[in-house]
């Protein structure tokens, strides 16, 4: 294995040195006060993180798909109704938990590379005047199509249609990464995960919980025990969890919010912006299309890049690695073959996304694809040279 | 935070640096066929540590309790009888799980220090001539009062009461550290973690199925998603995760399973056997009594002391954490107060073991406690020293 | 600190995961046979990579500057002849050290971006008929100025003139990344350090020793204590230095060396050639010149680049750091100011290359040099795509 | 290689991890600004930790062996008067380098397990009425035998006989563990290494130099260059080296000073003189006879035991390695195999120790020594239990 390049997947990102060895720590008493000095900064730092004022919080030892389960399991009962669109496979795959878990979900279809239509959302929540509909899911951002939706939207459909549903978004992509308003937005359930924004291994399941979604965990009556917030607010109360807590990555987590919010949310948000942008810039040079159908909609921590109709987008991918020793991700689900996508998120520089635009290029050309060798990446350069001057109108 | 001291909690243990190392690996892409390589040498390896030609093994990003859910959901449907042994905080523990699960639990109440009353199982087991019980549970080691139970006894019991039960056995304090025989035991489901025989962080639920508990997912009606087989067993298949692995901690256990079946299983639990002989020994000089009722019930892995009349247990572990930088093992539920628990389980030396035992001894004369200083290591040291020498003959 | 982009300094390079890991190694008892078994790989190895049969290598806690000082007074005495080249700052530092140690040093001097000339040194060679020099220097790989100079033209000079003067050759940023013959060549010493081809952190000084330099050891009369070589003879024959030996960063030689040897030392030239060949490309897409005045002299591991007039080179330097948090060499010297330096030796790949030149462009076009952005990435490109098509090619 | 347990050498030391990961560090440009962050903290600890208000304070990639030779040479010239007591093996091998490089010694041999005798100094010095003798040297703490000198005694001496000589003092195993005096005691060159009380990898040496010995530097004829103070300071003043600086090594070293002065001087003397005495306690309840001859000679950093007429003392570390995997220190030179050597400095805690001990114990015993297991651990115990109580009195 060499670890020499740096990895484009959309997570897990590349990791900082830093991060890696606070999470790389020897065994202590978890029961001791010590773990207490590691878990409530992870608490309220992920809390500012959410832009949040009182949210709970919960981190579990899992996966994002974790945190999704922790937010049904814990706030629903066996065939409530669920409000759910469904642009992309990560969307899909949160549907399809509901389902097995026995839910009723209204299912809104939209194109992959569209975002959540909002306006949808608002018709069939004021259609459901009995209010059987108890959440809305909306996924922030699809991280198989690079689509960031608007969160702040669904809300408004929520308030337009005066219907009391909770609102949980999906922020394992998005969520110390780009723009996310717990409080502003009215989200009751944020899920994410350690992997993307925060730079750790993968491993954490974060919520943040409001006080809706608290009172409704007193009558869910799903089953639910490993992802229990009842449990974990009770340990947490004791320095605690109900079971033995991952130490060492909530040491990393502790450091990744102390960096990040050191260097500030609005200067994280910016530098993924200004790093994004110039891969969009890049891909507008190679003369190919987002999968992403409008710039309001444009991802800032992955872009899906459709190839021209007669190349396999996942060749991209594969000669990609074996000759280059280069990670992208490949296209998912209906996309499949027909996107690769550029992972831009966590502990990135402009230089090193300069190598992954290179790379990218050989490896188009080398699949005889029309692109211009250094095209894409003076096309970024040009857009780093002057982000690089003016880091805060880039983030604008 | 100092490290230099070693642990003596009975989990997470002291972490081999090479296993640390490989653990803290930079990012790689797990959807490469890199990931294949670290995967199915864990899957392979942990079959071979629980002794079974053909179970399937099953890793999650997860602890013990999710293995436990794992284990219940993926096999079992609202209502289904279970029979479990209570003797213990863990045993405790996962009977409540099932009662929260909606299963139907008959409880055997066994005194604290007791192992696994396999007679009352049997009686029960003749009595439920319908089959209603589905599933007998058996906590192999109690890691609160380190009473390790007999499996065979309890496999014995099914076969002797005729009864179609599936057998799951709890071995997350025992497997890589004392003997466990899936296969010659007839275990259906056995659960472990990372971080106690792996010697490993916590953060991965273990679990191996036999073709029967596989049978038993076909029909299972409890709803899982996060901890559902059928999806991993796909994901496997193609050298991936249904969600982002932890491939870090795989790494480490790709790595800890190497050193163990090199060193072989048989010396690993002789080596167990032997450092937890000579705690025994220190106990016994010290004069006090074990939390576990008889030799046979003793645990290689954790051993609970109970304290003398007016002696609170805990403020033992509060000041050895607090007046000499060493971590033991509080009492839990039933015995909190009335036992401490030395942990000596992973990796760990014959020259570790004393400086645990000689703080130990400080600490309790500290206290107040009737205790010879040096009385309790010299008993260990006699018997270290025959050990090294006759390592075959100390396993016996 | 940031350690994301990789650096291009000409050395120290960048490390290896492994290669850091090897080197981080707790304390072991330097005394103990443990020693023996990292020692003496560490001298087989770099035997190898020297391509000797039999030359004697001896490892000192020190560095390059180290092991020039192990090579003079371990073999001369006060006021004997050597006869050496000054073609840039290093070869100008060693006949300064020679001076300060009381040699007579006849001085050849030559441009800052030519090679030695081997020409003048067999003039004075046939004119030292009283053979009064006793060491011909030659700087192999000049960092300086990016000049490899021809150390077999400088060995037939010797045979041409028949002259018994032994043959030290500074190798310090060639070995390990650029052919070296050690026996063929007739080099009676070579000398290099840990943190250039070896990828090690700055720490140790690596020498190769002829018989006939072993020879002169003992008559040699210059005082050395900490570099004498005669201690360590006697010391690695016990598995053991003559103080205490730095036994990290010799664990982590260990491991470089079965790194380098598995790869194979001609795949690792040739890929340093590769490396190297896309930098001058893109050199030449951009319109600049080479300190190097012609190709037989180009360096594989560090490429000089003249700033056009009216552009100071330290500039690009002090930018690329301070802007993009790359780091560059400067110009030392005689061509302080005039040139910049692109270190590319050790672990590297193509695409980090790419970062190295994307960033370089950026610079110059931000400080107003006239090199279009892209085009010196483009010419690499081109390169590097076909050199991982045919990888034996490109070395040739 | 196993790293379970801690080392008993007297140097190298147990590390603790976060020097470790200080070191450890990824690649950065050493003549950039950053370096300078991490080179002045280095040069400003050390002198703190000298105790001294204006020495200067000179690091180079070398061992303790180096800075000898770095006081020497930067400071004497050939034929040069030396007076140097010889009570053990590093005092003999002083004087030995000083033979080596031409100087004149005046050896007063002294009992291996005495001290230096500052009455023959001062008798000697009276007589030296041409003021020939140059330098006196002082071993602070022979690490052969255990012993402490009193460097006071010496500075009176000196004065007492209105002697101008400098005054240098070896410190490689006291500095940072024991009192140390620069200003006071009038020290001239004080050396050190990083691997004994700041906690490092060897590498390091490390030498505070008074105006005086500045002063002398101006006429030294002794010839070095990678030695020379002069180019160090040089460079110190442009943030660099003369040559590749040891990064890593210094940012552990930034980070150990740190840590050292965060503890306190006073309280890291206190805290080695507990643990030391605590093995004297132990030595002494073993009926064992220390290699020091008298208590005001007790080195707080190793102690060397005498092993009764019949027992080869080698054969103890033998045993303790191979049987129970864990690293004492042999005798050297005069007291081989009469003595073995417990080093308790650096990263050490009481519990450690115990380890130390109890081993030791067990060792003795499969050896035949007439020793009761447990009664040195007992003995240490019984110290520690009081030591912690009152930290400030056991260091009186």
């Amino acid at each position: 294995m060499s670890f020499q390049n740096p990895v484009f997947i959309p997570g897990p990102t590349n990791m900082p040195e830093a991060l890696r060895q606070a999470c790389y720590m020897p065994t202590i008493d978890h029961r001791s006060p010590v773990f207490g000095k590691i878990l409530h900064p992870c608490l309220d730092g992920v809390r500012k993180v959410l832009r949040s004022e009182s949210a709970k919080i919960f981190i579990f030892p899992s996966t994002g798909t974790g945190g999704w389960e922790t937010a049904l399991t814990n706030t629903l009962s066996p065939g409530d109704g669920v409000l759910a669109a469904r642009n992309g496979m990560f969307s899909h795959r949160w549907i399809d938990m509901c389902q097995r878990h026995g839910l009723d979900v209204t299912v809104v279809e939209a194109a992959w590379g569209e975002g959540i239509p909002a306006d949808r959302y608002e018709e069939i929540l004021r259609a459901d005047t009995a209010h059987e509909i108890k959440v809305v899911l909306a996924t922030h951002n699809e991280t198989a199509t690079g689509v960031r939706s608007d969160i702040a939207a669904v809300r408004r459909a929520l308030d337009a249609a005066g219907h009391p549903a909770l609102l949980f978004v999906d922020g394992v992509s998005s969520i110390a990464s780009m723009e996310f308003r717990f409080d502003d937005w009215g989200v009751d359930i944020a899920v994410t995960g350690s992997q993307k924004g925060f730079m750790l291994p993968a491993g954490l399941a974060i919520l943040g919980f409001s006080d809706k979604a608290m009172k409704a965990v007193e009558t869910a009556r799903l089953p639910r025990t490993f992802f229990d917030v009842r449990d974990m607010m009770k340990g947490y109360a004791a320095n605690a969890f109900p079971y033995t807590p991952p130490v060492g990555l909530m040491n990393g987590l502790k450091l990744s919010l102390d960096m990040l919010l050191e260097e500030g949310l609005d200067e994280v948000h910016a530098r993924h912006h200004r790093i994004a942008e110039g891969v969009r810039r890049a891909v507008g040079a190679w003369g190919l299309e987002l999968c992403a159908v409008s710039p309001d909609l444009y991802s800032d921590t992955v872009t899906a890049v459709r190839t021209p109709e007669g190349h396999d987008a996942t060749d991209i991918v594969t000669v990609a690695a074996e000759r280059y020793g280069m990670a992208f991700g490949v296209g998912l689900g209906e996309v499949a073959g027909k996107v690769f996508r550029i992972g831009h998120l966590g502990s990135l520089t402009d230089a090193m996304m300069l190598s992954g635009l290179g790379v990218a290029e050989m490896v188009m050309v080398d699949l005889g694809l029309p692109i211009t060798l250094g095209s894409g990446v003076a096309a970024a350069q040009e857009h780093y040279r002057h982000g690089k001057a003016a880091p805060a109108e880039a983030a604008a």
